[in-house]
């Protein structure tokens, strides 16, 4: 199961067949469009097997949320949200700067959080307080002042308890595609949101794909993979204690080794074999490394761009120099550089955001931060200094593409007297 | 025509009917997925009415160009796009950046700029050479490689001119909704593209929204407009010369003045007619002064408060104090600030973007801008002594969240001796 891959073949079978859902996702957001609460209740029951009571997490909840969770636990989820709160603050703009590039002339961006977005959680079977932090800190750094949660039914008191720590108290026990409709459209309990952010499975995704015209979303994200970088210097067991990692998420996880050293995915493998032997999530993590393995490549570079094709979600880099492995690769959702970084520590620990594109999405798209929840206004102030400074490329262009008015709007302001 | 307004029902009407062209939009998306560039020659004779020869321009034609161009144009537009890319500089970010936040764990984001862009440049009856340069040179700035440029025929050399100043060589005769489904999907003379951006009429926008699966999009856009936030120290004729500028784009056009000065309108709405008298584009401008009007707001917070929600596409300053408005507005493409500042230097020379959200979507998403070309990666080097410090976190949320193996991955390097 730990093979040669063809890489081109893997990713085309990374990208989720949101097709496949397209027809019942539709009638879920049609029920939710026409029916508001009362489908997001009747939908509950038919997908998740609850009977809900009400949609809206109480204050009582969340407060009775801390006498369920160990308080070592409780410890944990504030020393990562006190992370992910400091690396998301380094990410954050001036909100306004401004620059006299000429005499006369004052250019510059004002940025200005988003008035209300979405977070989705997943849940369920799980909880996933990680994602809670992950999804809701970055909006709180940008000052987004409305910020609204939903996951799955039953909600899991650890779930409570880091939006709690985060600081959010707007929380809604619904989860799929109904609760992207939900927010997007809005229903009489959950006002529609502006942005809708998170990770989900392939209803989640493609209804938010879908409803892109009402409420704008992160990324396309589907399931989780790693690839990892190593020549010969590589320590084997680190290799495969993050392959493990990565497989025991969802048995449609994928991992892809790339390497310089032909001897390096036996030795991968042999450890893999090992360590997986005690492993609680076995089944998962076997079903896992069949959508997993390895490309052995001629020398760095090639492994290299070999990699900025799979532009892996996490990309773990185990070579002898790794900074300069950092500086050469292009694409990929979050870096881990050197043998002691774990990619655990970005799921959970490091401050760098763990809700990340995958399939190839991060050629294209960032992963979740800042400037997600934020948009920028560009600024000038031009005096009468400016004014003539710069009038005549402005009449010039303007009527060369015959927009006479244009031009006279600036020779009105350059006939005043005064 | 110029008249009160009730801004809510008038956002209303701002939105473009995408649906109403959806299944023509469908049908031009279909036959360049089956028929490649067969489609877009069949296209282009049936919707442009030009039989091509071939779709892309040729190095002679660039050339050839800058002959059928005064010299006073082509130094105008020398100018701006290094105004233009001069702003788009200050925006840029490093591109990568490391910040030791604790001792033995390192954070921080790598910039990368896309592989291949797409810029829609619209042409046909009249010239854009400013539109060539604000879709282009922001992504050159960004570090670009590759960009293609599509735009309606016949091109006009002042749009040739414009691309060969930015120092673009790659440019398609085809426009409309064919043109968006040959970057999005590719045909034989056009590679596909990672992103599109540019602004264009219904169809072009229907077609981006569609394709979004394949290529991402700057952002949803329609018919341009200003917003005009005045007191009784706004000069009438100024205003009114704004209002004439925005209205000759396109019938479709709006303005919208929202002022505390309940005797302004009227002031304006005389100037309006004074100066559109020799206006050789009136036929377009009375039929987008049928868009347009006024609202009297009781103070500036309430003005202020309207224009927000109105998020125009160009916002106008013309208060007492305009730099502490500046601060108060949230929503707004590109602000200009004070008397002086005609909208038309953000079209043309200012150096800030063109290419900027209408309709209300200034409230979520950004104008054009450097980032659009950029996607990030975070970054996290951990050595032994951040292991320590930040592994217990790790194995804490890691076991709580049931994904043993994630607090193994950390657990097998602090065995580690050596």
């Amino acid at each position: 199961m730990w093979k040669a891959l063809d890489i081109e073949e893997w990713q085309e079978r990374r990208r989720s067949d949101l097709a496949g859902v397209g027809a019942a996702v539709a009638a879920i957001v049609e029920g939710v469009r026409k029916d508001g609460d009362e489908a997001l209740y009747r939908f509950t029951k038919e997908f998740d097997r609850i009977v809900l009571e009400d949609l809206a997490v109480t204050p009582e909840e969340f407060e009775g949320a801390y006498e369920e969770v160990e308080d070592s636990l409780i410890e944990s989820l504030a020393e990562a949200e006190a992370h992910i709160r400091r690396f998301h603050e380094l990410q954050r703009n001036r909100s306004l700067w401004l620059e006299e590039v000429e005499p006369g002339v004052i250019v510059g961006v004002k940025t200005t959080p988003l008035d209300r977005i979405g977070a989705y959680v997943p849940g369920g079977r799980a909880a996933y307080p990680s994602t809670a932090l992950m999804t809701t800190v970055p909006a709180q750094v940008a000052g987004v002042p409305e910020i609204c949660v939903c996951t799955p039914p039953p909600v899991h008191p650890l779930t409570l308890v880091a939006l709690d720590i985060a600081g959010v108290d707007e929380c809604y026990r619904v989860g799929g595609a109904q609760a992207i409709a939900a927010m997007a459209l809005g229903t009489e309990s959950i006002d529609p949101v502006q942005k809708i952010v998170g990770p989900g499975n392939v209803y989640v995704t493609a209804a938010k794909m879908m409803l892109r015209e009402h409420a704008e979303i992160d990324f396309p994200a589907g399931p989780s993979e790693i690839g990892i970088l190593a020549d010969s210097t590589a320590d084997p067991a680190f290799v495969a204690a993050d392959v493990l990692a990565q497989a025991e998420h969802d048995p449609h996880a994928g991992c892809v080794l790339i390497t310089t050293d032909a001897a390096l995915p036996a030795k991968v493998g042999a450890e893999i074999k090992r360590q997986m032997k005690n492993a609680p999530r076995r089944s998962i993590i076997e079903a896992a490394l069949g959508n997993s393995g390895y490309v052995v490549a001629a020398d760095l570079d090639e492994a290299i761009a070999a990699m900025d094709y799979v532009a892996p979600e996490h990309l773990s880099i185990q070579v002898a120099d790794p900074l300069s492995t950092l500086n050469a690769v292009h694409n990929a959702g979050s870096i881990f550089v050197g043998p002691y970084t774990a990619v655990a520590f970005g799921d959970y620990a490091s401050g760098t955001n763990h809700v990340l594109p995958t399939a190839g999405f991060a050629r294209v798209f960032s992963g979740l931060d800042v400037h997600h929840f934020c948009k920028t206004s560009s600024v000038q102030m031009i005096d009468r200094e400016g004014l003539e400074w710069l009038g005549g490329v402005v009449e010039t262009l303007a009527t060369a593409e015959g927009l006479h008015a244009h031009a006279e709007s600036v020779r009105i302001r350059r006939r005043k007297k005064d």
